[in-house]
Parts: structure tokens; C-alpha cells; sequence
């Protein structure tokens, strides 16, 4: 049998990876969850018949939504992760000592109980961790009943439609910011420059508009999303001379000589404090899009 | 009719267009051509059924095989590009007024003609210029018989199969290496770091086997490619202090002041001298591959 699975990247772009089998299908309150084993990328995760991720190229998307906004604060204690069920964000998150609680906001249960069972390896920090709390609740409405509790804030969402659309309103940000302590930091996926640039102006616009100082956005390439091409929205609650500019913080630039943070680097594949720095740095078209 | 072109990236990986209809369909003495019309990425050229450009993403390639080389080395005169018959590296290069002669060698004259026919935008400097050059030639040949010749070299080649399978040789490399000038640069198009590894850790041995000192790999993201992230190769004959470090380049720095390089900078699309710099920012694991 040959069996592949099509993603539908955008109207006539498909993207398709061939299954050796069905491991899990699932329709949850919330969504349709399938796990899938592929022949190139291993095991795969499904939300809506969307990737959300695969074993293989797992680490890039993981890393890359954890580490800047880790290095950068430095000194967090108590980080917020919205979504994110799969728990790759968490173990990167628990890389740092310095991270003393993780709670983590997920709507759909069903994720946990998934990733748990099909992808040990991404979600070991979810079971068995003092510093991690898990909570099944919206997290928009959390982030709402929790002012000035976090230091970092992680928006590790599905795309902007079913659950997930709420985690791009302009009201979430607002409710975000108030969560911040001050000098927090939040992080937020954005898709892909290539497919969604109106998305990315819309989301720096809402971050704007809602109080954030320094509203920047970083890339990295994951093979398995639309455009090979990812983006994150990073956004500083009051500015400190660090946090105004990410790409020179001193947290970051010390990192190497830091023995508890050279640690972490030595663990990661895809993150390094070039790579931190080069991320920052958006192609021309990415540039006029939201400056334009 | 739903017409789709699929690309097998890997075994098991597959990418797809959805295509309006067939412009062009050619086999020549060396391979066959299909110039595709796209819904989403506009007009396609396929060589023996892969993908060499869409007009929507190709900038993104043409402008990162070119620049880098041309902005670090400042003074090129002379420059020999081999392959890159659609002509889209020609145009780039010939914003750069210093570049006083570039000699396209394209083994397959039938290229050049579909690029002129089908692709007008990316083969313009490839008709009416006085400083380009056609040659239909065997570039392994050519460079053999050009020592000292050239200040920079382009490998714009297809992938390392048929025509294109003697440009990643060893015994190419070193031909180059004597028909570079003193502190000239080569730059070659290495595939993507998700799939090709061996194949870009072969490139750098048989670089450095030739004697070029510094040699260095830069990406960018190219959503048409496999893997959707793409690498090159950038070597210097002799050192200089400039072109030991590519990403710190006087000549890269002063860009924007210089009024002809500004003006360059104001034409691309992806490339800034940000970029430049993040550009030869390579992930861990392409730095393990390598350095391993």
C-alpha cells in the first residue's frame, strides 16, 4: 500500500510526506488528533489534519520558540507556556536551572494524553517534573485571571483557526501584557513569511497596540511547514538595555562563559547564540512588509 | 482538469504545484525542459523534472548566489559563471558596476533560449549587454583552459546528477582554484542542508584538497527547494584580511555608505547586509556535520 498524507500548504501548493501507518485518530472536544508514521520524518502529529510536528525536524521549532526568549530574560522564574500540549516547548524550557516553575495552559487534554504516548522524547518534561504544572483550561482566559505572574510567556499555538484563533487577537495580547511582570518577555509563532505576512503585520500592529515596547520577529527554517520558513514574534514588556535589543544581550553573549547556560547550548541541535543573533535578521521582503 | 507537478524531494517526501498548463516541453542533447505555468509560484522551470526556479521565489536564490561573493570581494572585474543558463545570477551580478565582464559558460544553449522566451525578467541582462558573454561550453573544460583569469567564480549548477555531476569533483575544484586571480572567490550552489550533508561535507574536503584556504558555508530559505532551505559554498584562493571573514568584510560594512553599492542594496528583495552576516550563521547540526 502506498499511503501518503497531503498537507494543503496554500490553494494549489501541497506538501506530502508517505505513511507506513496510522498509529492514532482521535476527534477530541476541541479537534481531530492523528498520529502518523512516516517513512523520512518519523513519527508525525496531526491537529486538524495540519502538522503541528514531526521527530525529525521537531527540535528546530522547539528550540527556537524556547531559547531566545530564555537567554535573553536571563534570569526567569516562572515562564507560561499557552498550547504547546505536545510538550517540546517545556523540555527545552526545563534546560534552563533558572526556571524555577512551568505552567503549562493547554485546552485539549487529548494532546497531552497523546504526545505522552506516541512521542515520549518530546514530551518527557510533562510527567514526573516539580517544575512543571499542567493546566487544561483556555488560556486566553488564564492569562486574563493571572496579572503580573510570568517573566517569559510562550504563545506555542495551532494555526489562527479553530482554537487557536483567539491566541492572535489583539484582546489576548492585551490580557498578556497585564500577565507580564515587568521586563517580561513574550513569544508568540507566527507562521510563515513566505504564506502569511498579512497574519505577521497584524500581529506586530495587535503587540503594539497593546502596550509592548520593542515588537521584533525571528526565523528559522522547519522543513515540514508551509514555506520551510517559520516566524516568531518576540516582544519586550518595559525595556531594559538587554531586552531592548535581544540580538546583543549581554545574557546571550555571556552565555558561553555561564556554566549552567553553556550546558544548555551543548544539548541543542539546532540553537546557538549565532544562530540567536542571525535569526534577528529578517530578509528585505519580511522588512518591508511590516515596515512598509 | 487539477494538473499537478510533484517533485519527490526524498523518498518518502514529496512537493507539489498545482499547475494552469504546459508552456514548453523540450529534450535537448543534455536533458529535458518543461517551463510549467504555476497557480501559486508563477512560471516554472524544470530540468529532467526538478525544479530549477519559479518566478515568485527566485530571487531569493539568484540574490544569495551572487551578492555574497561580489560585496566581499568589492573590486571584481571578472567574473565566470557556470551553469545559471536562465540567466537570473547574470542579472544580479550587473548591478554591480565594477563587474566589467561576466562569461555565462552553460553547457546547453536550449536553457538560455527558454529563459529568453519564457522568463524575460530573469534572463534580461542574458541579451544587449556588453558585458556578458555566452559561452556553450563544458565549464569543467573551460576552467581548465582560463588559469588566472577570474576574480570570482559562480557554480550555479543543477543538482549533482547528469550534466551537473562533474561540478561537485574534485579535480573541478581544483581548475578553478588555478583560474581564480589572487584573492578571488568561489561560491557553489551546495543543496540543502536537511537532505544533502554528505554531499556538502564532500564539497568542503574537495574545496580545501584544492588549495583554497578559508572555506565556509552560507543558507537561505528557498521555499521551492527541498527541504525549503538551500546552502552554498564560499571559498577564497589567497586571504586577505576581508575575505578570511566573510561576515565581516570592510568592504560588506561600507556597502551601505558607498553610493553604488547602496544603490544595489535598494534593487534586491532579500539580501541586506544583515542578511549577509546571518546568512553564514549555521545551525549546530550543520556545524557538527561538518566540524565532526
Amino acid at each position: 500500500m502506498d499511503l501518503w498524507y497531503f498537507e494543503d500548504h496554500r490553494p494549489g501548493v501541497r506538501f506530502g510526506l508517505r505513511c507506513l501507518r496510522t498509529l492514532h485518530s482521535e476527534r477530541t472536544a476541541y479537534q481531530q488528533i492523528d498520529v502518523l508514521e512516516t517513512e523520512e520524518y518519523g513519527r508525525m502529529l496531526l491537529l486538524d489534519g495540519l502538522v503541528m510536528l514531526t521527530s525529525r525536524d521537531e527540535f528546530i521549532y522547539h528550540e527556537m520558540i524556547a531559547h531566545p526568549a530564555a537567554f535573553v530574560h536571563g534570569g526567569a522564574r516562572d515562564v507560561l507556556v499557552i498550547g504547546g500540549g505536545d510538550g517540546g516547548t517545556v523540555r527545552e524550557l526545563l534546560r534552563h536551572e533558572n526556571i524555577s516553575k512551568i505552567v503549562l495552559c493547554e485546552i485539549d487534554k487529548g494532546v497531552v494524553d497523546v504526545s505522552l504516548r506516541f512521542f515520549p522524547e518530546v514530551s518527557s518534561g510533562l510527567k514526573g517534573s516539580s517544575r512543571v504544572e499542567i493546566l487544561y483550561e483556555d488560556g486566553a482566559r488564564f492569562v486574563e485571571e493571572h496579572p503580573s505572574s510570568f517573566d517569559i510567556i510562550i504563545v506555542d499555538s495551532t494555526d489562527p483557526i479553530g482554537p487557536g484563533k483567539i491566541l492572535f487577537s489583539s484582546r489576548f495580547y492585551r490580557s498578556c501584557f497585564t500577565c507580564l511582570r515587568p521586563e517580561g518577555v513574550l513569544v508568540a509563532q507566527t507562521e510563515s513569511p513566505f504564506y502569511h505576512m498579512d497574519l505577521i503585520r497584524q500581529v506586530r500592529a495587535g503587540l503594539k497596540a497593546s502596550g509592548f515596547g520593542p515588537v521584533r520577529f525571528y526565523t528559522a527554517p522547519v522543513p515540514t511547514y508551509p514555506g520551510g520558513y517559520w516566524s516568531w514574534a518576540f516582544a519586550v514588556k518595559e525595556g531594559r538595555e538587554g531586552l531592548l535589543h535581544p540580538i546583543d544581550s549581554p545574557a546571550l553573549l555571556r552565555a558561553g562563559e555561564d556554566a549552567g547556560k553553556g550546558r544548555v547550548l551543548e544539548e541543542l541541535r539546532y540553537y546557538t547564540p549565532e544562530i540567536h543573533r542571525a535569526a534577528f535578521s529578517l530578509p528585505r521582503f519580511f522588512l518591508d512588509a511590516i515596515e512598509g
